[in-house]
């Protein structure tokens, strides 16, 4: 179990660099390779790449005009490009998300906007005939629409949204209206510019049912929650349509491409046919039903369909934290600084480099393997239909992808800032293909959900189990408090992997010296925080005394922070296991001891950076504590020679990286 | 010495929120609020601010015309706004930089190349005569200038710059030559658009002297080392010189107020006057002479002169902080967001939201005081010749600047990012106000030296006083490798403030349960890891054995982040240090009280982020490390109701806040 550290690239006849290179670019690559292929070898940088020194509105018909290049091509729409891809190659669709992510994050997230949230809506929230009315259009790029449900007032919390729509049994229409100010829907992409329908989220008003009996003029109208509505927006001319009030968001922190907008409804009426009908349908004369009894199941299921976004969006980030890895570990790979012992160093020498970038590496693969495992299950779970899909492992599949979008757009936004910095002043310049990126991946940690939001959602989720073996009152109670999803539903803790749990026991019964390195002792390490953090977060509560509201609130609000940090302890084990997995699966072995290095760099930065936390509990003595961080200097050391291999197996395209710090081209700067 | 903990703000007929506003006002602004109080009066943000769908050329525009105007208004200048402001005001252009970098950092780095760089290069490395030529056209902003240092080849490595300057006896003329590509200077601002003149940075390369009584024709020049030369670029049209290529860098991650470019000189002829010549002249015949005799001090005592740069970089990267987070406190102070026991809860309310940015202020306060100090011994010591100052008092001054600016403006970038982050999608709207102050501050962790190099400077420093104690030979030849600066000065370590010394005796005497709260201990805890750590790196560099020059360089490689750990240890104990002592000296009791707990929450949140480190050398036990944590969570609970008050003391005027997030404005987005 404990691995020897021979050099990662053999001498003599075993694995070449190139052969190394195309494994571990499989393994990233996962099931659907091909995807990725055929975007890298159709998609023409030049097409989709902005200048960024044009005007917002240049670079929104940028990307606008590459979407519907992409289109033609047949590389992007509701489907995955490929002979293969149906309506169910969800997998496929997320692969060419990640992929064109790599490439520029406007026309992956207008891509997203599109055919994800827009056309995915209509897929996921509408009947066979509506998806006949719409989506055809829509996957050829002729029908551009909004997804609109953010508003001014409210963001992560859904249901608190204010947009109504009324169903006026008279007319067989719904009225589609913004009460207040802060019902504006708000950062809506594809509504300041190309929209010309929004799937609108808003509160569902029908007329009393106890009073349809004897007509349909209801003096009492029903609330029957958040529904979805096709709204039509803008005429062909692209004009707004009466009642509609579009606004711009106008410059943002980045995503220039993307044209987020303003969208105000003032009592603006669509034909019956336009309300999303899957999961709840308002007959002609205002009957309303749903094949969903209870609404706050209804609710999440609706919402639960959507949650190929979030896959998406942790997966994009990922990838543009991986263009970023490319270009500023080949550009410490050349650039020399400071007189050495022969001339001067090259930046990758320096263990201060080191330790920026390789860590850095070792996670990207990490969360890549968590993000294939992911996507896997996502792919599974949604071959099934919503209606008859098996509610925990739909929860368990929520949990995971709000977890990991989590920690992945968090890691991006600080691998992206590492590199900038790591580049210096060059790195600083728009040529570097560094800033853009680091410009527009900020947001995800925002988008499909604030990562606060969403750790605090996994861990309420992971805490539903002691509230179910406790029937601990006082602890539903609290938990009402901050964001809720997962209400009442267990989620289990995704069990450890069998051949892992058979490490951790043969672990427990060594002790050697070089432990750190013995990935079962790792493996343990990661459970041990995660359960010891959720089982004392639920003790916590439990020993709240049961006060008044004012005081459950109090209470939760003092376990907050100790709830996020037992969703991130769950989520960097699964992220581990998913680590550990892989290399348990790989034949070859010089790859496998290279990925195994990968995997304890991996490991080990994560122990490292939780340092304090193992020390506080003991599970680390101040000796093993040091020894993990001579470790993680010792992996960077190893793993330096091939760094250049571990990011060259991102796949990336150089003409997609679009950097001047590649080998071979000018620095920045030399633009006279 | 142990504070009680009561309500910050007292009911009754103490101190009134108003009244701490203004003292913690006063306390922050310094010196010189004069100054910051001028230019906050007087500066218009209409005429600053930046339209962020302007085309880069627009925006360049601008900037360029508020310098102009603000110069016109006598706010800018080489010196300080204000009567007693004369040209010996070193702090109060400091003051002055930092004001502005609270509006808009591409004026305020527009201003530091005009009249810190390009002004005070010719003011402080030129003669009284090159003073009347040139200082009154560029303090009036009638010369614009650029400020040549950097190459591609090198930034942070001043003295392994390519550029030549060659003298031509026979002419009586300097020839400035680029001889590689890679000599080209980048990153120039004013060069790509309004400079017309540069101070070049080049290798002064005069005859043989040995040759000179024969004649001028000497066969074997002597290379002087690092001079600069004003030199002409641009003709009053604004068309390159000849022999002079200007390129543009084009768009940056930030700063688009500022036309960074690049230069090249192809054997471009200068008068022999334009050699700044204070530190060393070229007669006629080609005489080299210099008042400093070893070419090392020379160069080091050249660009000690041009400190307040760097003090300048770390003051304004705080500065725009302080604006994000007076947006991001208010706008948390008053969202609400998820169903609390009554209504919604307000954001700040949050733990998770406390613990975003309490303490976050609690450094800002912290930063502040140890910049005040700063540019208080920047001040005195600057009012001295160069030639006859103390040495060890300017070497003191440049490690402090060097290693407060590594600090600041790695906290600035935090800080700007947890900002956005905590406004949600709104705060990533440009009409949040965060997101350019974001992109601009980035590169401030690059110019005036990378993060690193510097903390390896202020570390290096530091060990030199070992290096003399023990004589040793090898460690002497490890720390060549890297950055060099302070060669052959011993730093010594500021030492600790007397009543500082005096707390830690009295709490080593004292066993008690709230020590966390403890001042005393607090400081002791920051000495025990400044002295710690420094004393473990000398160890370890001296253990080494002293071998090949090769493995000098793994051996300093190897100690590498333990250098950078020190020299963090080091400036977090100097922070401490001057907000203790302004702490000390506050006499109204409420606002002691209140600005004691701003004190602790910093000093705690430092040691709650090396708990690892302190748990490692057993100085913290798991239960006093939790204590901190609890602590640090109490803090926050207990200032959370004065936030807005810690935050309205920056005293940043709304207009140059711009943003949509203030209380009683639109939220961001509500442009249609």
């Amino acid at each position: 179990m404990t691995r020897p550290a021979p050099d990662p690239v053999h001498d003599g006849p075993a694995t070449t660099a190139d052969e190394l290179r195309t494994a571990l670019g499989a393994l990233l690559d996962g099931p659907w390779a091909d995807v990725r292929r055929r975007l890298r070898e159709g998609v023409d940088a030049a097409d989709v790449l902005l200048d960024p020194q044009a005007t917002l509105e240049e670079q929104r018909a940028t990307t606008t005009a590459a979407l519907l290049q992409l289109t033609r091509q047949g590389l992007v729409g509701l489907r995955a490009p490929g002979p293969d891809a149906g309506p169910a190659d969800v997998g496929g669709t997320v692969a060419a998300f990640e992929t064109v992510a790599a490439l520029d994050l406007s026309l992956a997230v207008k891509m997203g906007v599109q055919f994800g949230l827009f056309g995915g809506a209509i897929a996921n929230l509408g009947s066979d005939a509506q998806h006949a009315t719409w989506l055809p259009a829509a996957s050829a790029g002729e029908l551009l629409g909004c997804f609109a449900m953010t508003e001014v007032g409210h963001g992560s919390d859904v249901q608190s949204l204010e947009t109504t729509a009324t169903y006026d049994a008279a007319a067989g229409e719904f009225v589609v209206h913004s009460p207040t100010r802060s019902a504006t829907k708000t950062y809506i992409g594809n509504a300041a510019r190309d929209g010309r329908m929004a799937v609108v989220f808003a509160q569902l008003v029908t007329p009393d049912d106890s009073s349809l009996p004897e007509g349909v003029d209801a003096e009492e109208p029903t609330h029957r929650g958040i529904h979805a509505l096709v709204v039509p927006i803008r005429d062909a001319a692209g004009a707004p349509l009466p009642g509609v009030t579009i606004g711009d968001n106008g410059a943002k922190g980045g995503l220039p491409g993307v044209d987020n907008g303003t969208l105000r409804f003032d009592s603006v009426r669509v034909p019956r046919e336009n309300l999303l009908d899957r999961f709840g349908a308002v007959d002609a004369a205002g009957r309303y039903s749903s094949p969903i009894d209870s609404p706050g199941r209804r609710f999440f299921t609706m919402l639960g369909t959507l949650v190929r976004g979030r896959v998406s969006v942790g997966g994009g980030a990922s990838a543009a934290a991986r263009s970023a890895l490319t270009i500023a570990t080949r550009y410490a790979d050349r650039r020399t600084q400071f007189a050495g012992p022969d001339g001067e160093v090259t930046l990758l020498d320096y263990r201060a480099h080191q330790r920026r970038l390789l860590p850095a590496i070792a996670r990207s693969y990490a969360l890549q393997f968590a993000q294939n495992e992911l996507v896997g299950t996502l792919h599974a779970v949604q071959q099934t239909s919503p209606l008859e899909r098996d509610e925990r492992a739909q929860r368990a599949l929520e949990s995971h992808a709000a977890g990991l979008k989590a920690l992945q757009t968090e890691e991006a936004n600080r691998v992206l800032q590492t590199c900038r910095e790591a580049c210096g002043g060059a790195g600083y310049m728009a040529t570097s293909g560094i800033t853009q990126r680091r410009h527009d991946a900020d947001v995800f940690a925002t988008f499909e959900g604030d990562n606060t939001v969403l750790l605090q959602l996994v861990a309420k989720g992971l805490l539903t189990n002691y509230v179910k073996a406790l029937g601990s009152l006082n602890m539903t109670g609290m938990l009402r408090y901050g964001a809720t999803q997962f209400s009442g539903v267990v989620v289990e803790r995704t069990a450890a992997k069998g051949f892992v749990n058979r490490m951790v026991e043969l672990a427990r019964r060594r002790d050697i010296e070089d432990v750190v390195m013995d990935r079962a002792w790792q493996v343990e390490c990661f459970q041990y925080r995660e359960q010891h953090t959720l089982e004392t977060a639920a003790a916590r509560m439990r020993r709240s005394r049961r006060g008044s509201e004012a005081e459950q609130f109090a209470a939760f609000n003092d376990v907050q922070d100790h709830l996020l940090l037992a969703a991130r302890a769950h989520i960097d084990r699964v992220v581990l296991d998913a680590f550990a997995e892989v290399v348990q699966g790989v034949r070859d072995p010089d790859l496998a001891t290279l990925l195994d290095q990968v995997c304890d760099l991996y490991a080990l930065s994560v122990i490292e950076e939780n340092a304090a936390w193992f020390l506080e509990h003991e599970h680390l003595r101040g000796a093993k504590s040091k020894a993990v961080t001579a470790t993680v200097n010792a992996l960077c050391a190893q793993l330096r020679p091939v760094a250049g291999v571990l990011v060259d197996a991102f796949g990336i395209p150089d003409a997609w990286l679009a950097s001047s710090l590649l080998d071979g081209q000018d620095d920045a700067g030399l633009t006279a």
